[in-house]
Formats: C-alpha cells, sequence, structure tokens
C-alpha cells in the first residue's frame, strides 16, 4: 500500500508543529506546504523545520495552494491557517473541492453547528458532493473541555452539573501570545482591549458547550461567557512576558450554559503566565455531579501547541476512514497515538 | 418514531440495574426479561425491581429465551450473564440469529479478539450474516484502564509507557464478591485458591492490554498477570465482608504487556473491603510517559456496578447506530450519558 499523503497549509507553529510529528512517523509522507510567510516561501520544509531530509523527495515551501494542490493530489489536508469558521470556511472549500479530506486546527471548525450552522451545512453539503471529509480539532476546544467530558458522562446513569477548568500556564508561549492575551497590560488597558475586541482571549467555548449539549441531550437554553484580567500581586516574569505587580498577567475566561433554567455546565480557563507564583496549581480538571460522580485531575495540564499538533496528526486515520461529509470529534471513534505505521489504519 | 425496544437476559445485579436505569429514560422500552433464578421467575420486573409500573405494559420474568425473544421483536438485548468469552458465546449466537443487536457485559467479549480470536470471528460473521451489531463493554474493561487510557494517547504525539492503576473498594459489594475476592479468608486458603482457580479476581487484563496495544501500533511481544493477596494489619469490617488483621482484605491484580524487548503497558488493579483503613486512597489513574506526558486522577474510583450498568445502555444507541458485526470500543464514537430521548439518537 502507498504512504498516505498530507499536505499542510498553514505553516507556522501549529503546521510547522505537524510537520515534525509526520516526519517521525511511519507510512505517512508530507508532499506539499502551502505557507504565504515572506521568510518561509521558497525555502525547503526540510531547512525550515531543521530537520534532515535524508533520502526523502524536496518540498518547497509554497505560497499557492493552486500549486501545492491538485484534484485528489494527497489524501488529507491539514489547514492550519484561521481560529473562525468564517474565515476559514473558503480555504476548506477550496480543499474539499480537490477531492481532498480536511483536518482544520480552526477552534470553531471543532463544532461549526454552534455559532455558524449555515456554513457547517455548506461544507457537510460540499464535502459530500465531493466524497470527503472535515474535521475541526485540537487540544481545546477538541478534547480537554469537551471530548474528554462526553466520554467521562459514558459511565454515568445520570448528570446534574458538568465543570471543566482548565488552567494553564502561558510562559512556553512567544511575544504574539503574549500580545493577544494582554500579559503585562494595565487593568484599563485590558479593559478597553476587551470593549474593542482586540483582545483574543479563548476561542471555543459555545463550541465545548455544543458539543457537550449535543452530545448528552440537553438543550441550551442560554449561553453567557466573561473575560476577566488576572491581575498579579507580584512581579511575574517569563521568557517572553513581564506583568509588573498590579498589571495583568494574563485572563480568565468563564462560561455557563443554562438548561432547564439553571446553570448546568460551567466551563473556567484561566490562562496566565508563571501561575505557580501566587499558588496557581496548572492542570485539567472535570467534576461532574451526578451518578456516579466524576471528580477527575490532570496535572499539569496537557500543554497547548503539542495537544492541538498531536491531535490533528492523530485524527488523520479516522478523518480518511470517515463516511463523507462534515464530522465532528462526537461523531469518530476516539483519538489514539499513532506509534505504528499509519498504513495500518487506514481501511482502504 | 417508536420507542428503542430492550430485552434483558440475566437479572442480576447489573441486568436489573440497566432495568432501574432504562425506565427512568425516556424514548426507550423493555419489552422483555429472561433470568432462571427461582426467586424472579414468573414475577413481574416491575415488583422484582420495586418500581412503580404505573401506565407500562407488564413485563414478566421467563425462564425461557424462546419466549422472550422472536425474530426482530426488539432493537438490542443487554446480555448480562457471563464473564467469558466461550460461555457467553452460545447465547450471542442465540440472539444474533433472531436479527437483534447484543450489548454484552462478559469482560472477555470487550475485546474478543485478545483471547479467543476464533470465536471472535464467528461472532463477526453471525452478526454480519443477520444485519446487526455485538458489541461488549463495561466500566473495566471497557472505560477505565482501556478506552480512557487510548483517548488521552490521542493528545500525544509519542507513547513511552502506560500504566493504568485502578484502586477500589469492594466495602459496598456483597456476599458473592467476598467470597469470590477471598476477603476473609487466610493467606494460605487464599493461595489455595489461586492455584486451583476458585478466587476470581480481574477478568480483563488481556483484553484491556490488547485494545490499547492494537489501538496505538503496539505490538506485545509477551504479557504476564499476577494475583496477590492484600493482607491486612489491621481488623477490617464492611456491611458484608470481615478480615481479620494478618488476613486477605482483597485481591492485587497486576499485569505486564512487553513491547520491543521492554515493558510498556503496565497494569495496577488492588481490590479490597475498606481501603482507607490503612491509607489507601481509591482512585483511577492513567500515567503516560510520553510528549506530552498525562497524569489523570479520578478520586474516588468510579463505583463499578453502577459504572457498567451505565456504560451498558449509554451505548444502545451506538450499537443500533453501527455497521453490522463486532465491534469493541476502539470502532465506535465515544459514549455518552443519555438525557434526553434515546429515539433522538437512532440514525434510522
Amino acid at each position: 500500500m502507498e504512504n498516505v499523503k498530507v499536505a499542510i497549509w498553514g505553516f507556522g507553529a501549529m503546521g510547522s508543529g505537524m510537520a515534525k510529528m509526520l516526519l517521525k512517523k511511519k507510512g505517512v509522507d508530507i508532499v506539499g506546504v502551502c505557507d504565504r510567510n515572506a521568510s518561509r516561501v521558497g525555502k525547503s520544509m526540510y531547512e525550515v523545520l531543521g530537520v534532515d531530509r535524508g533520502d526523502r523527495p524536496e518540498v518547497i515551501i509554497n505560497p499557492n495552494i493552486e500549486e501545492v494542490l491538485t484534484e485528489g493530489s494527497c489524501d488529507v489536508c491539514l489547514c492550519a491557517t484561521d481560529s473562525f469558521t468564517k474565515s476559514a470556511f473558503p480555504r476548506i472549500k477550496y480543499v474539499l473541492e480537490k477531492k481532498i479530506n480536511v483536518v482544520s486546527t480552526a477552534e470553531e471548525m471543532a463544532y461549526p453547528q454552534a455559532q455558524s450552522p449555515e456554513l457547517a451545512a455548506e461544507l457537510d453539503r460540499i464535502a459530500k458532493e465531493n466524497g470527503v471529509t472535515v474535521l475541526g480539532t485540537g487540544i481545546n476546544p477538541g478534547l480537554m473541555m469537551d471530548l474528554l467530558v462526553v466520554c467521562l458522562t459514558g459511565c454515568m446513569v445520570d448528570v446534574e452539573h458538568i465543570e471543566a477548568k482548565r488552567v494553564n500556564s502561558l510562559s512556553p508561549f512567544g511575544h504574539a501570545v503574549m500580545e493577544e492575551q494582554g500579559v503585562g497590560i494595565t487593568v484599563e488597558e485590558f479593559e478597553k482591549g476587551v470593549r474593542e475586541g482586540t483582545l483574543a482571549g479563548h476561542v471555543g467555548f459555545a463550541e465545548s458547550i455544543g458539543m457537550i449539549a449535543d452530545a448528552i441531550g440537553w438543550k441550551v437554553e442560554k449561553f453567557d461567557q466573561q473575560m476577566k484580567p488576572i491581575v498579579t500581586s507580584v512581579d511575574r516574569k517569563s521568557p517572553h512576558g513581564f506583568a509588573a505587580a498590579g498589571n495583568v498577567a494574563g485572563v480568565n475566561m468563564t462560561a455557563q450554559a443554562w438548561v432547564d433554567g439553571e446553570v448546568k455546565i460551567d466551563m473556567i480557563h484561566p490562562q496566565q503566565i508563571e501561575p505557580e507564583m501566587e499558588g496557581t496549581e496548572t492542570g485539567d480538571y472535570i467534576t461532574i455531579k451526578g451518578t456516579p460522580p466524576i471528580n477527575m485531575a490532570n496535572k499539569p495540564e496537557v500543554e497547548g501547541g503539542l495537544g492541538t499538533i498531536a491531535m490533528c496528526v492523530n485524527m488523520i486515520p479516522h478523518v480518511i476512514n470517515a463516511a463523507p461529509g462534515l464530522k465532528t470529534m462526537l461523531d469518530l471513534p476516539v483519538p489514539r497515538a499513532i506509534m505504528g505505521d499509519m498504513r495500518d489504519l487506514i481501511q482502504r
């Protein structure tokens, strides 16, 4: 059997991380990379990654997707270019119409039904027409605050209330993330950023809640989310960030979903640099009231970047095997690491 | 749409627990119960359960499966009669040949490929011939020491070693479990019981390990398991058990799987009465070395009885929707609680 053929669209931290992971796996080849960043265009993928090419064919980073993908030229394209369904849509459509499966890192694509039901229906139609599959996934949304919650309800007779909490450190991240999350700015600047929509915070609560509620059969009547500064009482310094005492060390995002007149899902997701300096223990926590109750902790948290990279790559065989259409993590078999030959997982 | 129709074969703690759970769910009816226990035969299912029948049709517990099931008379039969594939096989075959889907509680049926590959292939053939599906599941094997492990590897780039540990209390269980697990006997009696095969211990390590290894692509070269007494240093008393200091409070079962010449999977499963009397904290623990690492704890453990009941009932829609054949938890979408109408989950 031929190796699984993968293209990558978007070669930032996620796309290049997936490439590095794929190069260590058996039975899979990277056949094309599309990226518009001037520092990478025209260079060898191997050079950009700092990985020895060995006897593999050269892959030159190309800014024109038309030159990277032709009809059926690969099995799957990993699209790592967007966070929102609306902006990801035209790119995903382009790939699907080339009869190539898609795995998208766009947070909203983990459950586009939640906020863009018309675009979700359209993607489903296009994918089916072209006999291919599209899936959005990642660490969150995609696993820690939704699929893992759903999976744990599987051993429950009755569910009363769900709390998913992800407490993570921003210290490993670079300057771009520091700016997006407001690390180091004053509380006034933070509040201005929230009003004007310039702070990214976490994208995905609507998607995670939609996924959980639809999975277990709760009808959400009302959804609300909040974005608050995490104000540090001590100076905090990370490799790429600094927050003086009294300023913002990160963002605390929270959301609630009402079912039958009461809050039944709580999402809590504080992200900050150097959380341990004020006694915050990072981790992924799932607390489900019901019969029997669940009280899960994974400490420290699964690192966001690596987790998203792994989820996208590990879902490739499931996406290739799936029936055509738009799929979510709820529809496919559980994710799993790929330690053998990827070809063994493909049902041809 | 008509309600989902369920029959139950075996009305002990598991079968009757599933019935109680089903009676609280919407869109599903119990249409028949088969059980040979003299104390239950001929009685109303509602009377045995202590549940008000309301305006539901009567269900009389019948010892003859031929009178409980006719071809296509229900959507699924929950088979809660056995622990082993070999003993469950003729019953499951009977149900499949009536063109009825099966969910089995038999521990070995969670992954019959592991120890009975011929019977597994035969069940797959029979199920396909009759256009129905058979799944074995439960809390363990089925979720805590296998499917949940697999799911968590989904966010990993690389896996080096897996340890799954389930530390649970036997205190809620009755006399039968005390005897099967050797609670209260002397160390000499325990060792005799191990030699003669009269102590049950835990059934399922081969299945859990087979499931994990096949899912992530590890080839197991060698498998070993041990059964040791948990000797108490204090008198321990539970509602249905008593172990004097120096005697056996439970069973510690362990297993290892070798991959590429080293132990890559460790299973640790001590079960005992009143574990907290000697400082043992019960829980489900999954520790995976690799990138990124996983360090999960669910404390206290998911109660085995309730967990198995919930898993079997919650998988009903997935089993009805699945393509015909023998399926495992690896093949189907993630389990999930059913808080809405079960009919909404059926793809007709």
